[in-house]
């Protein structure tokens, strides 16, 4: 049984005027800050400030990189050239890689936003211009993402680290893909269910699916979301019942 | 004598579909490109091209960082406040950084672009904010700029190396301040004038005012631009002078 | 003395995945929204919702027109030549107009947003632009702004009805002037002493200036704000206290 | 035999600093113009000045509806929600509306741009979508879009006029598609082989494809291009042959 998990969580997402999320209060609970670069969000201050919070919290900063749709917050598919994306990958690593060293601390890993997160799950072509970017950038960052997807077996390939992420409040289908937002079911709500459900998968490595069957999941974190004081709440509830199953949590890198 | 000066020329200002100026001819005359990161202009794909092809040429690279504002251009003073300025510096700077490293090469200066140049040549509080994100991303960086201004002084006052240009093409008062635009004589057209003069600038530290009185100055680089047809003959016209006179040219950093 | 009043609000401030301000509550208690317009703030949707939902509660519409500055929203002041500040002003009201005609409403007014704003209570030239694109719109429609301002002097010169507007919660100098943010006591916050204030700049003209003084205001349309819970509690009192005083709540247009 | 014939363009698709194509050539030889409405490029004073460079011309105005994508220049395809899809499209289409009143003409039909163009072909919810933003704005503005589209089976059930237009410089394969970019032989490049080309097209409705057979094709349009100066010359010689055969050239609408 692990000893430890990571914890991940999606920070520095408000831009200018707005505001979004509690970073302050998540950054009290996850060991990775997935921070987003200014393509879906994230200001040059908020990108500066998140990155020096999670640096006093022993949190480490991932880049969150994007589509470039601040108006759909990155959550529009877009079909862009793989050139193009690997480019624009860069540019935003790099951007938060400088960021991220003024505020003392680095970059250590990609995870890929919304819609580009759902497009490598399965798209070959746009999985390898992402990897492509991270390992010209700097092949010793891992990446982030779904278990068994395009973006997995790209990154393989290239040579780079793979962190395999579950999430503790989504359902599961016996095949092991994620039930879609929108099907009844797809989001669980409770707490304590849902605390149990992250020890299972990390002590266990098991999750219970839709079907009610009991299905294999490797887990190398645990997304967890900050965007309501109803999320930090669950968020904090899986963290204490992971400390209470001993399992610690800790950054992957 | 100086046996050698600087050019520099504004590159890397296409946008996506748009293009602008001449690079490659550019980049074969001068000896610095000021490339542009994404504020004005230059998207991901051009940023990274650029510098490769400064790699190629030994053309050293430079910041052009900017305001935030695509529609006008850079060209459009703001009142932004001195954290925010300096992080939206920082963002750009470790941008190009990124992709200058992956091509192959490295920033070596920061020059502000059109508005922001224009406003610290007077603006105490903004011309800080800018060498703070300088000094905050590396020290050893050069800041390029108009001798005799307010950013000369920050820099200076932060330990900066500080580069003073000057404009092949414009016409000087006799307190060494440029002829605004717009006013009649501020820009020279003829290549062979102003060839002469600006081997003159280097050689002898002289420039003839719009008054016809000789004024003395100091010169590290000289400014050329490259977005028309017509200006690339000029800074070629500028370069030949230049080797005819024995003044070679090469990058101040 | 006056039996009705206009309250204003700054509504549709929300872009994509970020929201601001209860708007569903200020439209309850203002008789006009000043709707952003996609430069500062406001997507498309959001823009449409809210002519739909001001519509539907009686309340006019208002272009809350911007300089083109998502990152900054509207906050930070920019030397926008005359021509392109009036064609982006025409762009913005225009694009309101066709939504709050399909939402069943229509622009009856502009008020300029933020550092725009501020800049034309002295700058003439960029008054006159917003003047301009208002007159070439529609000249019916009113403009909405402070009184003694250079707009209002360029609303007169071209025969746009101006609309004089007070702030509630914003201490004034002897001078009419208001004590700008950042000074102490720049800012009322106390619900009761607001609402009286309301009422007798309404019902007698009058203010007392931060000095003890009294001094004369003209007031048209009061000015509340919303972006936060107690904005909309502090909005309440005043239109409670409006009417205890027998002054009516209506749209000036 | 048809009397007359449309021709339209693409125009207004510079963007601030950045010119693209030669619109006053273009404005002389086209009955039509697809006018850029700042999403893909076009910002405010372009679309204002080629607006009332189409009206002192004859030229019809259209509204040239895209995805949000400055950075791709509306050429990448988006995943956008169709609510969503339907207020950007309304956001566009009433700007450019106000813009057209002002410089003294109208918008009169909608065509779609580049990859929103490319999808709105087959994705019947997307196309659904900008039919429903035009018959919210006004429904007897027309809909330019390419035959046997999802989009023409849209706007007919809508009750919107639909104008199907053929591109003069595209090999069609025997079905009636388009041979897509990239294959070879897609575009065609020989002036007088295209001018001969949509004079057939327009007076036998015959144009000949890719595997040397005739077939059917009916055009109320015809789509020419004027971003290059080889364009114009193309858009000049297909004008002439057209007046050679005796087909007027003239707006649809």
């Amino acid at each position: 049984m692990p000893r430890s998990v990571d914890l991940n969580s999606d920070l520095g997402e408000s831009f200018g005027a707005w505001t979004m999320g509690d970073d302050t209060a998540l950054l009290r609970i996850v060991s990775s800050a997935n921070v987003a670069c200014g393509f879906h969000a994230g200001d040059a201050s908020t990108m500066l400030s998140t990155c020096r919070e999670a640096a006093a919290n022993g949190v480490t900063v991932g880049a969150h990189v994007s589509y470039r749709d601040l108006a759909g917050f990155g959550r529009r598919a877009m079909e862009v050239p793989a050139g193009e994306l690997r480019d624009e990958v860069l540019y935003q690593l790099s951007a938060l890689a400088g960021l991220a060293r003024v505020a003392g601390t680095a970059v250590r890993y990609v995870k890929p936003h919304g819609a580009l997160y759902n497009r490598i799950v399965a798209d070959e072509r746009q999985a390898r211009a992402v990897v492509d970017a991270v390992v010209a950038f700097d092949p010793r960052l891992a990446m982030l993402g779904l278990a068994g997807s395009a973006v997995e077996r790209a990154a393989e390939e290239a040579g780079l680290r793979f962190v395999r992420e579950a999430f503790v409040d989504r359902s599961y289908r016996a095949d092991g893909t994620l039930v879609p937002r929108g099907e009844p079911g797809a989001l669980l709500t409770d707490d304590a269910a849902i605390a149990e459900r992250a020890v299972r998968m990390v002590a266990d490595g098991v999750v219970t699916a839709a079907d009610g069957s009991d299905i294999a999941v490797t887990v190398d974190s645990l997304c967890v979301h900050g965007d309501t004081p109803g999320a930090v709440a669950m968020a904090a509830a899986v963290r204490e019942a992971l400390a209470a199953a001993g399992v610690e949590v800790g950054p992957f890198a």
